[in-house]
């Protein structure tokens, strides 16, 4: 049966995992859930997600959802494969999981509410709520201060090799690159030359080549 | 230098960490970050956590900040003191890893927005948006019939033993339970079972005790 990851190209989330299946150079199949006609939040797929969430993850007998645990099992369970994607070391491990909760907690929320307004809304030709987009430009304009400090010392998140600390952030850094918020990330120069790096990585190249077979 | 555990015993995200701490039966100073002067915005807290929110942790020369970054370190690191945090198996592993975002995205959102308008608002002297509270409680319920199902199938989160899984959902609870909210965990029976049970472990008792003393 083999590697199945059930989700959309245009996901964020469904993205992150494919990525981490392409460091890893492991063979999948992709299924696509029609989120146009609601696939996502019914049967068989919510066996699947009981939350009617895109992406879930098959690895034979084993299903799992949420995309950053899928990731997770992915870096573990095929860990001599491809790119090495998590730190084995105690303390970078931890400084790996500290980063890994940064994205989610602090980056992620003010990221995805400007994919929402500013990437989203337009392909659903809804109007963009620019106080919303102010509001979460300054928030994330901050969170890019930490990581400039942050990545002025340190090359990549945690370590000196890319891991999934700096991996689970490449899909809002893809999206929001086609946006007005690039200058956030252009204005910092650690930050900008981390982006440039990450999303030439031909994993990632290789991930948003599915957007063009949609 | 030993373990130092910077927060304050009214932040969930520091109970989370002392939770871990009292089950690994740790000793460790825990340190009062006094938020009313807005000492968690301040040096020297800040170089603790660049972010400026509680909790940070020490271990001799190893700073980390993000409850649930913490919480894993103190799990592995301290693998064999107090009570096993988390699962071995690889399959087991990425269930718990699953169930850990689960609470991160799915359950803490509503719950924490429960938890400011009808815990701390109230603190404040602050007028409470029953709106939110309605909008958030429909929310949780929705989440809470997941777990229902999954508790049906498995005493805890994952596995069949406590793990990080349940620990990190322990402040939202305990804050919860003494709120109108309570009655959507009540009216399900294994969500019930499953809250009274975890609530009731000493680790967690001695850990709200620490509100006692501030």
């Amino acid at each position: 049966m083999g590697i199945k990851i059930h989700g959309s190209p245009f996901s964020g989330a469904t993205l992150r995992v494919v990525a981490a299946a392409n460091e890893k150079e492991l063979d999948f199949e992709f299924v696509h859930v029609d989120m146009s006609v609601g696939a996502h939040k019914q049967q068989p797929y919510v066996a699947l997600n009981p939350f009617g969430q895109v992406p879930a993850f098959e690895d034979d007998d084993l299903q799992l959802f949420e995309s950053r645990a899928i990731t997770k099992y992915i870096a573990y369970a095929y860990g001599s494969n491809g790119n090495a994607l998590v730190c084995e070391d105690m303390k970078q491990k931890a400084s790996q999981a500290v980063w890994m909760e940064v994205e989610a907690h602090q980056f992620d929320p003010p990221a995805s509410k400007l994919m929402w307004e500013l990437v989203f809304k337009g392909m659903f030709g809804m109007e963009v709520d620019m106080a919303i987009v102010e509001e979460n430009e300054a928030k994330l304009a901050k969170v890019l201060d930490v990581y400039e400090a942050h990545l002025g010392q340190s090359k990549y998140m945690c370590c000196e090799t890319f891991s999934l600390a700096d991996l689970h952030h490449l899909p809002q850094l893809h999206f929001l690159m086609g946006t007005q918020v690039k200058k956030i990330f252009d204005e910092r120069p650690h930050v900008s030359a981390w982006c440039t790096d990450i999303l030439a990585r031909p994993a990632w190249v290789k991930t948003i080549a599915l957007q063009n077979q949609a």
